[in-house]
């Protein structure tokens, strides 16, 4: 049956984070591998009631086929957060819902990439960005991302050798490392691609949860026509509404919709129904300063907990919001053999390998400490302190 | 910004249904362009207990990240569903939950189709099929359908002179012609698909709704190996939701996976849980016969009135359920240009063309019964009939 298959399908790269994802269910197991948001935190109650109202007073509208840009007082929404988070100026008509922004990575692969297109990718990067652009068989440029942001020089060296058609970047917070593109860095950044065609994809699923530091500014404000912005509710609200949008010049937009019809029709009603809704009675800067409360203490937790059990060979990034704290163990330990050694201690974590491009093994690895308690944290940086410490006679 | 675009993109069909749509929004026109489901008939009350039920008994589960195939509880039901109606034995692991049946057709474009496979379609055939093949840049292959099902010799040598990949057929009540494949012609069908590696993807989103006739055996039944079944909710309980799903063999099933979570990750688990609830709570099928009961009424309005008020030269198919039936004009007569004398008198259809991928212009146009009730379709009937007949003196 092999034949039947499609060139593209066999490139995408088989996610065993999936496979790590099934091992970590053991309840014994203190897991930092998932990337999932605190469910303790989710609305349940606000959106019991966002739903009863709308059943209520719009039942039959709310469970029919809608248009597929999606609902138009959400886009109003989302362009308004944008004005008063960001001082953007975002027009609705440029904002297309989404189901979640992996569809958006999907919809732009469609819409932009060709086989054997170029695509810069950030080095460690979004797994799920290497698998949406795979299917539509890109040829990936990596970029060197870490605690000072983007590799400028490298990026301009990759911008200058290659006709790149996009870059694809999570400046804040970035899945897998939690590193942020600093202010100078994003201005560098930006006058590398304004002497360049290629566009910048500004995936931010995790800006609204800053601990520390300043808002850096985005590269929507620095290079408008240039950049196409994702967005999400999975992260602030819930991820089971899949529900995120894209922010797109128009000329790419009207593209994308065609994309989006053909993809499907248009993204769950009944959802972004519920969520305006949800949006509409609740303060949704208030239910994500709990959030950011509550990660914070984790984080911090997790930071004390390295600091105390890690040996001193290992350094970490230090994130000032999101999900993910990045580890980077003794040259020549390898994360995917700790990570088995880590399952039989009762402690899992991500190995750093899917999120490269260029390299099968490394010696990193993802921690996420979005879904772990202080306390827990605690016990299971020990655990992993000490599988780390037993592995270092190893090393040659 | 042209040149940024991908080839794909630029090769799908604009859908004019969407510009259609928007001239038939005028209250004072009667629409029969529509291809919506009754609202009228969309069970809100017993959704919103359902939605209520999972909030208090599971508020967080549903509310979270969940798996790429979707809830199992659900694909379980499924399968139990094909079971008791079509006597099929299927594995609820072949089962993948989609954002609608138009996310499995995107799905199998990406796992299937490398740029000029060849696949076979009905002529007239589904529009959404057309868009979602065409942005994997496939060939297509018209066989034409019709009142005796499809042309089996015309599928025959089709099938002789390409290698095509698959097959996509809506064999129950047809979009846009409203046609079913007897008995007789499936088993043709099968038998000359059977000598072939041609996969057939049997598209069944209206197979519960049938009014009259008797049901005739899926080509699930005939030729297992080689179907692919697409089925969805969107027409039996709310569109809406975009619940969907595919019936695949196993090692398409493992490549079709991969695509959905490259795709979007899976599909809104909040809705998969509020739908399992309300079917777990409710009789889909005396649900089903309610439906069939109002759309069988509305579809012998429909019939009483073209016998009343169309030309004797126009003919019809006689739709045994669904929500569509199709008329043709008497040669000569253009439908796209009698839609636009149409409106002028407040009435609205589909012309045919976008349903063909071998003509641009045909006297060919679908209505839609679904949506209107009988004396509403009585009325729009009787002016349609008057623009047939006012155009008839300009035939050559």
């Amino acid at each position: 049956m092999n034949k039947l298959f499609s060139d593209r399908i066999s490139d995408v790269p088989q996610s065993f984070i999936r496979e790590i994802l099934k091992v970590a269910v053991d309840p014994n197991i203190i897991s930092f591998a998932g990337g999932l948001p605190n469910r303790d935190l989710f609305p349940v109650a606000a959106l019991k009631k966002a739903t009863n109202d709308v059943f209520d007073s719009a039942g039959k509208d709310i469970l029919q086929y809608s248009n597929t840009e999606g609902y138009l007082p959400l886009r109003e929404y989302i362009a308004a957060r944008y004005k008063k988070h960001e001082g953007l100026d975002i027009d609705p008509a440029d904002i297309l819902i989404t189901s979640g922004s992996q569809q958006g990575l999907d919809l732009l692969g469609k819409t932009l990439l060709n086989e054997g297109d170029d695509v810069i990718i950030e080095e460690p990067g979004y797994l799920g960005a290497i698998q949406a652009f795979s299917v539509y068989k890109s040829k990936f440029n990596p970029v060197p991302v870490g605690s000072q942001g983007l590799d400028v020089s490298a990026f301009e060296e990759t911008l200058s050798k290659v006709d790149a058609k996009l870059f694809y970047a999570v400046p804040n917070f970035q899945n897998p490392s939690g590193v942020s593109y600093p202010e100078q860095n994003r201005h560098d950044v930006a006058a590398a691609l304004a002497k360049s065609a290629t566009l910048i994809i500004e995936d931010n699923p995790y800006g609204d949860l800053r601990f520390s530091g300043k808002q850096a500014t985005s590269f929507k404000a620095l290079i408008p026509e240039q950049t196409v912005l994702l967005g999400s509710f999975s992260k602030t609200v819930v991820p089971a509404f899949r529900l995120g949008w894209i922010v797109a010049p128009k000329a790419l937009m009207e593209k994308l919709v065609i994309a989006k019809q053909a993809s499907d029709l248009h993204t769950n009603y009944f959802s972004q129904r519920v969520l305006f809704e949800f949006l509409s009675q609740n303060d949704l800067d208030a239910h994500v300063a709990n959030i950011i409360k509550v990660y914070g203490e984790q984080k911090n937790a997790m930071e004390r907990a390295i600091k105390k059990y890690f040996p001193a060979e290992v350094t970490c990034t230090e994130p000032e919001g999101g999900m993910f704290l990045w580890a980077t163990l003794p040259e020549g330990m390898d994360a995917r053999a700790l990570f088995d050694v880590a399952i039989e201690e009762k402690v899992a974590f991500v190995p750093g390998a899917p999120f490269y491009v260029s390299k099968t093994a490394t010696n990193t690895l993802r921690l996420n400490f979005s879904s772990v308690d202080p306390a827990t944290i605690e016990e299971g940086i020990k655990r992993l302190g000490r599988v780390i410490q037993s592995q270092l006679p190893y090393l040659v």
